[in-house]
């Protein structure tokens, strides 16, 4: 009887933590012909695209998950992007990242699931960043000419959020040491198309492309995204990206 | 003592499973009005009007929950739609085609939950659709002119995503026989509608009326996701419709 | 060996309801700066601005996580908001409020965890909103200039959408007793900024402001959603803010 109890117990929270965490399983169950397309086609040939790097699909990828809650795949993909050489450092600063650039729940979501990855990894906390690290230097120029711009366009409207965006993202999150500018550019660009914010696009594709992202690998990004954030999202970054890029080259 | 524990086991595991899926039970008891009003006036009431089936409803209605990842009352409208005489296949490829729509992270969410209520209705696999079916016929001309017009508005901004959505979509998804392209439509649009992303709308509306939506449809498929999706995105979705039902009045 | 079966059973309970629920703890071991930052600078400072009350911050954060379908948050944020003078009964009435300007799926899992905060806190069920309560006086001619507008915009466009707009939201919803028109306001403008839904933003921040919401506090609330919904919902409120309040200076 005990037994019969007990054997319910299990097999009700298996069903519990099914139900929680979606699995390839289910996928082949329901839809199979998606869950041969993933294979074959998604990681069999998307993933293997030469314009952008394994590693840089794993950011975006990461990026894309994380910023619209979806953490069905995400620790498989965090997995992935450890095995794609992305540091465990650089996984803490998106997750960090896209606290701001996301939302905070869905970085406290994402930590959840990461803490999970990195204890199966066996990842020293030593590997994570500093609370506090040095500071990566700021370009004033550039900075001042931000602020003057924000406040010619909105002085007054949000005292508040010109005075933290000031404070918090660009002299202090920008400028955190373990995940390099280019990236940090690539993380919020990917959650601005994840999430179909393509108001603030502009200002963070220029910037990305500052940063070092060429047109070919912004393109791919859209593309990457298309799989992963669907296909209206990426469409509709598309006339955003075109212009960009059409301003940029003249 | 054994026991105890075991009925701890059991009450904690409940009470989790709980917690993963909300039940009208929670709302009698924190929102009894809404709980009332969903009874008489959702259920009693906007389901029964005339101007779109309880079949198109719950195309709409799981559309919706799926492109916005609400998979509170999944379960419950999945059983709905099968009583409403929406087809295992048919399920099996709404949730494929929000893949390219609305996210691989909604489908793969959808689909556990999809694949309990296929499991406890004992659903023959056999009902699924194939992997690979024979296509429906595309219309040359008509994707031609789409491909033109892709190019032209965006030539070389993706060229990833210009040759996944041809190849992918409409020479592959949008051609599979399990769901009939109007349905298809349907699901397109009401996702659209749902997460808000108006810009997509003008394409796939026309689309929608193209394949067999008529207005009156279209403006009830508004009303009725103004109870899944919110009001806002309702509201959104007004002005676009306006202005595609008035071009083709012309 | 029964006690070790069950013993992994409780172990894999406590891990399926841990990655269900993220705690501060995920936060701190994946990011501990977020987690600091957490501590001091948004629960220590942000919250502590004059510029909003702490009931009034507590109100507009359990709008964007509600909105947002974030959970991982809202147990301690409801508590949190109890704890700041928000009763009871205008919890019950947020949620039911965003049944209808986020969705109901978001209300359904609000619910679900708000049921537990009031179980623990041993809220007595009489503390709820009545479900028929009689409602507040409505102002007949605003209300007959708004039908009048929409009509005139949107007239046949979607008549179901009218009719419900009228009859469940403005003749009814809004007129609910247990929350007041300004807090409903309040409400109302945090979850359009926090999904960003800056379409329906110029009525609803010109109708929070007509109930009593000011410039200042409306300045804070956006700067304040930035922490919650991300800095690209906030920075795309912000023109929409800088006219509506243009505007109401002339």
């Amino acid at each position: 009887m005990k037994r019969l109890i007990l054997a319910a117990a299990l097999s009700a929270l298996t069903s519990a933590t099914a139900r929680a965490q979606p699995t390839g399983d289910d996928l082949t169950s329901v839809a199979p012909a998606l869950a041969q397309f993933s294979r074959d086609r998604l990681m069999g040939e998307v993933w293997k695209r030469p314009e952008l790097s394994p590693r840089d699909r794993s950011v975006v990828t990461l990026a894309a998950l994380i910023a619209r809650d979806h953490t069905a795949e995400l620790a498989e993909h965090v997995g992935l992007a450890l095995d794609h050489g992305v540091k465990p450092a650089e996984i803490s600063e998106i997750i960090t990242h896209l606290a701001f650039y996301a939302g905070r729940g869905n970085a406290l979501a994402a930590s959840a699931i990461t803490r999970a990855v990195f204890a199966r990894r066996q990842i020293d906390p030593a590997a994570l960043p500093a609370v506090s690290p040095d500071h990566l230097s700021l370009d004033e120029d550039a900075e001042a000419k931000r602020v003057a711009f924000v406040r010619q366009q909105f002085g007054g409207t949000s005292p508040g959020l010109e005075q933290y965006t000031t404070a918090v993202l660009f002299r202090d999150l920008w400028l955190r040491p373990d995940l390099a500018p280019r990236d940090r550019s690539l993380v919020t660009v990917s959650a601005l198309i994840a999430n179909g914010q393509v108001a603030q696009m502009p200002y963070h594709l220029n910037r990305a492309m500052d940063n070092g992202l060429t047109q070919e690998q912004a393109g791919e990004v859209i593309a990457h995204l298309a799989f992963y954030a669907g296909w209206p999202n990426a469409f509709s970054a598309l006339p955003v990206a075109r212009d960009v890029f059409a301003k940029r080259a003249r």
